[in-house]
């Protein structure tokens, strides 16, 4: 069982806590929590009164359970949660958010025209990687700092949103000083310290599933966030990893009408990494919308040929004007707008 | 290296092939082939001239190695093969079809209930199992040779195209006699006497993919029927196992497009195996036609609650008219009609 | 709940528990099975009485619901089925089976080599392909009735029960003809009438497990085998599909130990597919032993450079002398002897 | 291509490898690397010549492509890495070494009882969670440092070597402290951050297996730990994720066999996490070791029933004497001693 204490309760508090339970003969105690502070008991026995607890002062609730979704369950009725990003956009509402540009950021020149071409063609957001994850040692890392302001540069430039990874908790103040989205990549979905990082910040965190996380663990993740303060938080679903060898990844886009049933937060989707190849990107963009996903995050190069990495999967900048062409009829089907 | 064979050359013409691959000191010749006569060549040394062979009678082509796609291959600009199913539909052209209909032939009164109900809603076919694959021996294998027949009756009175499961070569003859389409399962797609058998019947094939099979096996499977001689194959994409738990499988909607790429299949979903929810089932339909499906597999009950198998991805008659009020405008901005 | 009737229990039989279950108010019964008549029961209401229909006549259980392993469930205490195949071996009991051979039968003077070779090395079987399944319709497909007839003399010479498989209906009394064990292989785990047939043979069988087969799902395929009359089932652990791209097949030895604490049967492992690379082979085998393993199946190649299929993961005859010596030492501390 | 520098080269060494390879015609060179300065190179034409490049000051190697075991690389006839574990024992040599201990160290009487228990049973080493990683923010997250206190303690009445894991680089300082081997936990094996950080230590480091990770992504993972200066890297076979149902994980055990042909580095085995069950800990060791692994990491609690975390999976102490006792029979087959 898993009592929760309020915000702002204190090491009394939850003292207070354990002595009802061991009182009602309930010995085994662990005090915890990321976030918020909670008692979690054990081996209860027949004089446990629940009600007793859920009375004491600073108790929020009691679960039988730990639950995936307590900070982001959605209720009969309730509406996605509506996430600014940027000065100028936001995630969740009735307008479809696209998120574009390169896997990793280059020069300043190839981000620049990268951000004018996809904001021309209806993207909100920059996506970038200046600190890039990357499989072996041998392989490009990222520009780092440098990087961060080259992206600052096209905001300032375009309007545009900047989202950019986050590696590591000691990465986190220098990322949040320059974006405007803090993105936790697939291969960090796990890291709890870092997720209680990010949610110690005031701004947006994409949070994209790790390659092979059930559902139930990227809510968990996501509550991991929210349990630190930050309810910020746009999911992202970007394929996971199966036997088929077509494909990078297999898109699994029924999390997204699943998630829009149990949880508040936006879900977008990343065919780039979803499928692996260009020629996939566009329909599964069609599909992710089809049912029911708030918004895109699409790799865009202006010489896929020549990026630095992840060329396989880039849209060129014609072809993304094309996606985003297409996209509208889907979005009016979907009763949203691009 | 695999010599093929023409339709209709004989031992002599197969013999004539082998002396010249001996002749020019290819030892190892295998003659095979299920539908088409074919020399597979090893240990091919210096002397060997590949000119020679294609020139010899009777040779129709001369491969390097197994290709997935000879028979379905589609050429640049080449439309998806329009396939009669039925006095009066289609699939694969700008229609989308709508193949709807319950797990399991229960009784005459519960099908012809449910197919009145679906070609009302705008279906084109009826699906039903009169033999069913179960995991386990004890549970309900189907109706046999009566299901078949209240399926038969069905179509007599709706008109609607009957789309039913054959499981076994010795089945084949009979199902064929009374259904208008052949549909070989998931647990089947990789057993080639089943699908040379179907290859050999005059009606078009629903061949559904293996839960595990990779996209290149489960073109080899609709080769496997072709190369026996029936090019009506109808593709269909029905989820594959992945460790995922909150769905019943993956539904890998990427093969869509994909498929629509190399061959000239139509390629329908199958969203109900695809997800095991119902609640999946209206989204991740729309998401199949706009990625490029050209149609549905759908499970519909007119009392799921108490469906002999599957309850729980079938839709009722309600959400199964309102799924199909809903298609019409994803299918639109398709640039397609259902 | 499912009501199993007797061996020779009669339509009249079946009709009095029908009866009793209507008379109950249980008004949706199902009668099927495959080998043993099943009475399935839906929609039991207040009214039923479980000891009504155990005390009627020709009734053998009630279950609540399909159970995986009744035929083959071991009680505690109980031994591993010992299993005789062909004249002079078992499996099963203390002593380890090896089965061995190639992939495909190729001519006569080939399977002689082999089957000489492993026979003087302790292989007790000796296995080789008639009917092969392939993935493409371009490959071999196996030599038919004249590869059988050539594993009919090899056993005449070297005493070595022999292992084949069959993949249709209507090759089981073909096969059975020749074989001494039926083999079942992965690609038609699933294949219920497949199963249905080879359990109405007196030959032992040899069950594959499906590359994505669940275990409980293994365990349902022998139980359609012993439902249909034989109990002469001898499992196989030959890999799973995964992610894993270093191997053909990810080798899943939990299931040895998971099986002999659940099921009689015993269980053997393919080492050749379950890896598909030579240099794998015997340290798997000897983890197969030490886990329990009751058996071997190994692919064995007198030149597998030159073998017609699978030459990758075939052990040439000195090697495969190397893997049974070594075999010795790990049997012995399992407290066996191979 | 990629040139690697070598151990303490200068910017101005680098910068003359860029201006080799400008004057060559090769515009695109991006300069990073982790531990070891690192220049990838693009687009390289025909003026190319790769000798000039191998012979500039402290160029230490010129590869194609990132290869995935530079660092660790198992040349013909070279013998697995000995690597000494706290002041008594080692893992690599011809002693199979058992490290166990509890999933989360709880209170310190717990951790002395299970450390004697465990030492006197023959184990080497003491595994223990300080900081657990957690699906769920709901769940005891570990003691923290004073979890690693009694850890310390533990070593010092037993003289066992203290394994715990370290989740975030901002832990690796603290852990560092008390631990004498860092465990990255299989959540995070693909923290590139965290890897680079451990690697700066003097302590060994045991690295598991992220349970998605392929074979090649796992010897990379223990690359950027060796090229950030540690060559101390223990791997950890902890089980695959995969469809599977009866097991919590998948125990992939041939990567045993495959990282003992290519790579110099210790493996070593988790039975425990691997299987999720107790019953299957025994037999899935012996296979461990019957198929060449160096050690084993098992979770063993005096009472399984009661502790914080993973008591399915964990053996009593008896259990875990009678493992210990099994395994010297399988050692002795394996020419090793436990």
């Amino acid at each position: 069982m898993i009592v929760i204490m309020k915000p702002r309760s204190t090491n009394d508090d939850v003292g207070h806590v354990v002595k009802l339970l061991n009182a009602m003969g309930s010995g085994d105690c662990v005090v915890g929590g990321t976030g918020r502070k909670i008692v979690e008991v054990r081996n209860i026995d027949g004089r446990f009164d629940r009600a007793v607890l859920e009375k004491a002062p600073m108790v929020e609730k009691v679960l039988d359970k730990p639950e995936p979704i307590q900070a982001a369950d959605r209720r009969s009725g309730e509406q996605t949660s509506e996430i600014p990003i940027g000065a100028n956009a936001t995630i969740g509402g009735r307008k479809i958010a696209v998120i574009a540009g390169p896997c990793s950021v280059e020069t300043q020149a190839q981000l620049l025209e990268i951000a004018r071409a996809v904001k021309e063609a209806g993207a909100v957001g920059l996506r970038g990687g200046a600190f890039k994850p990357r499989t072996t040692p041998y392989s490009f890392q990222g520009l780092g700092e440098s990087g961060l302001e080259m992206l600052a540069l096209a905001r300032e430039e375009t309007g545009l949103a900047i989202v950019t990874e986050v590696m590591s908790r000691d990465q986190v103040e220098l990322v949040a000083k320059y974006a405007d989205v803090l993105q936790v990549g697939s291969r960090n979905m796990h890291c709890s310290p870092l997720l209680t990082a990010v949610g110690q910040q005031s701004k947006p965190v994409l949070l994209k599933r790790g390659w092979s996380a059930t559902l139930e663990e990227f809510l968990n993740a996501a509550e991991y966030i929210m349990q630190a303060g930050n309810r910020q938080v746009i999911l992202c679903e970007r394929g996971i990893r199966t036997f088929e060898t077509h494909v990078r990844n297999t898109l699994a886009l029924s999390v997204v009408p699943e998630i829009k049933r149990i949880s508040r937060l936006p879900i977008i989707v990343d065919p780039s990494h979803g499928t692996g190849h260009t020629h996939l990107v566009a329909p599964m963009s069609n599909a992710a919308i089809a049912c029911g996903a708030d918004g895109l995050l699409v790799e865009v190069h202006h010489e896929p040929d020549r990026a630095w990495s992840d060329g396989d999967q880039s849209l060129g900048l014609d072809a993304f004007r094309a996606l985003m062409r297409g996209l509208s009829a889907f979005s009016g089907a979907a009763g949203r707008e691009v």
